[in-house]
């Protein structure tokens, strides 16, 4: 991805301003050497949201989403939308901006998947496509909604950006250049291997701490166990207090390579399963032992974003 | 179990002064108002453990497991005897300390199983069985040895004490008192349901956590999926991070009720997995919204200890 030095913007609109939308509307905002008149537009489902937003500065006007001639007013001229809705409303949003979308206007995303993304707006852009730019940034609290935003949520994060063949060069880099003036570190790579990459990394991990509170609650003895569960419990099942609207979507989204992990992740426990029943010591050793190597190695690289403190980012990414 | 005021001892001998037997020798005689001579005698394999003890303070003095002479001075007259090293020594230390046992001493341990650890004391003690009282400071951290030996660690901790039917009452109050004086609550249980609440809420995370980690490093694509893991992989995979030795350990003793946990979340798992593949968007919704309320109750209600910082007390057990 080339490199480009700085971003400017006249006009920002927001489609969802919660945590995701609210940081980068802050960030453009608050930080760096952004330029241009920089006004940030802000578009929900519910007023209450967005007359949060207004009230505490992260944008400078509102629009409903079922009004024609405010969503006409807000989109036009705008250099950039951002969708930052859970990811099964990306094709019902995007035909209702479709009518009203300028032909310069760089549409683009903060879902955590890609590929579905990418299908819904193919299905609502059609011959358009080429102005949507998918994204992602691997950014999220505990905490969700506008209140929690930060105007350095995404300082030393990940952004990923799936370009498309449609894509314009000059629009991924603009967008790539948005995210960098927020702090954000941005890489490419296609939809398919980013949705592969987080079912392994995040999506899975999330199904597991659900399930594992799950097993617990089905047991008949589940208050017993809870008042004896400890640091690892806590730290292995921090991320079930995750939204379910958000990683029931995300399942269903991604739900090609998550099958994948699962199946492969079954098979692994399977191999440990039957270590431990034929009492294996060797091999239970082993593969604990290259496991701890690797996550030991792991935490050395890691950015001090990445290991932050759990109050920070516990989870991968936040219902918005 | 019955209440005792205080505690106080003349001399208490510990085989394996870690992290764990360190910070009862260091609870015991820099905090509360624990009477009696306190002398701390120290046994470990290798000489190097115990001279650093000696060096910190941590033990009045030492002895090696491999001289007879010293191992029946350091035994003669003791008040408590403490096993903390792995469980899967319990027997040979029990057939060696056996012989040089004053029948009013009480023995105890630290181990994270109780059933295995049973029946190892049975068979090295026979009919003096009634000496040996089974125990679990439910305590650790990410660091392991005496070094990291702290007055505090049991500070608000869980102790579970699994009496046996040959135990007197008194000797079993006494070790209470002991874990009360390091500010722990004692509770109790017998050893299988121990064995069964434990291979559920910490035994089984730590296996998926290991399983994960072997699971990314089995794909093709490790190190791309690890330079994008984030806060989830993070707490879910701390636990990882926790000694192959130890857990090797943990998994064969208590192989019988893990087993148990690993084909529930097996099942656990396969409905998840089910649910995905229908795109059953309201199964996964309930299941995730459970595990929630349950996870964000656990969370209410856990003691500080609990919920304390992953840098104090990421693993439930320490390799001693």
């Amino acid at each position: 991805m080339t490199d480009v030095a700085a971003f400017s913007f006249d006009k920002l609109v927001i489609f969802g301003v919660g945590l995701i939308g609210g940081s980068l509307a802050r960030a453009l905002r608050e930080r760096g050497d952004v330029g241009g008149e920089r006004r940030v537009i802000g578009v929900g489902r519910s007023a209450a949201s967005t007359e949060r937003a207004l009230e505490l500065g992260v944008i400078d006007a509102s629009a409903s989403l079922a009004d024609d001639a405010a969503l006409r007013a807000a989109l036009k001229g705008a250099d950039v939308v951002l969708l930052a809705a859970p990811v099964a409303q990306t094709q019902p949003l995007l035909e209702r901006i479709a009518p009203f979308l300028d032909p310069s206007t760089i549409v683009t995303d903060a879902g955590s998947t890609k590929s579905d993304v990418v299908a819904a707006a193919r299905a609502a852009l059609g011959e358009r496509i080429g102005q949507f730019v998918p994204g992602h940034p691997i950014a999220g609290r505990e905490s969700s909604g506008v209140d929690a935003a930060l105007p350095d949520l995404y300082v030393n994060r990940n952004v990923v950006l799936c370009a498309l063949p449609e894509n314009q060069q000059a629009c991924v880099d603009r967008i790539a250049a948005m995210w960098r003036a927020t702090g954000a570190s941005v890489h490419a790579m296609p939809a398919d291997q980013h949705d592969r990459v987080f079912a392994s990394v995040s999506h899975l991990p999330h199904v597991l701490s659900f399930a594992l509170v799950e097993q617990i609650l089905n047991s008949s003895d589940a208050a017993l166990k809870f008042s004896f569960a400890a640091g690892g419990f806590r730290d292995f099942t921090r991320i079930a207090a995750s939204s379910p609207e958000m990683w029931r979507d995300v399942c269903v989204a991604n739900r090609s390579a998550l099958l994948d992990e699962i199946d492969g992740y079954t098979a692994v426990l399977a191999r440990l399963r039957s270590a431990i029943e034929a009492g294996d010591g060797a091999t239970l050793e082993a593969v604990f032992a290259r496991s701890r190597a690797a996550r030991s190695e792991w935490q050395e690289r890691a950015t001090p974003t990445q290991k932050a403190s759990p109050e920070r980012s516990a989870t991968d990414d936040a219902s918005k």
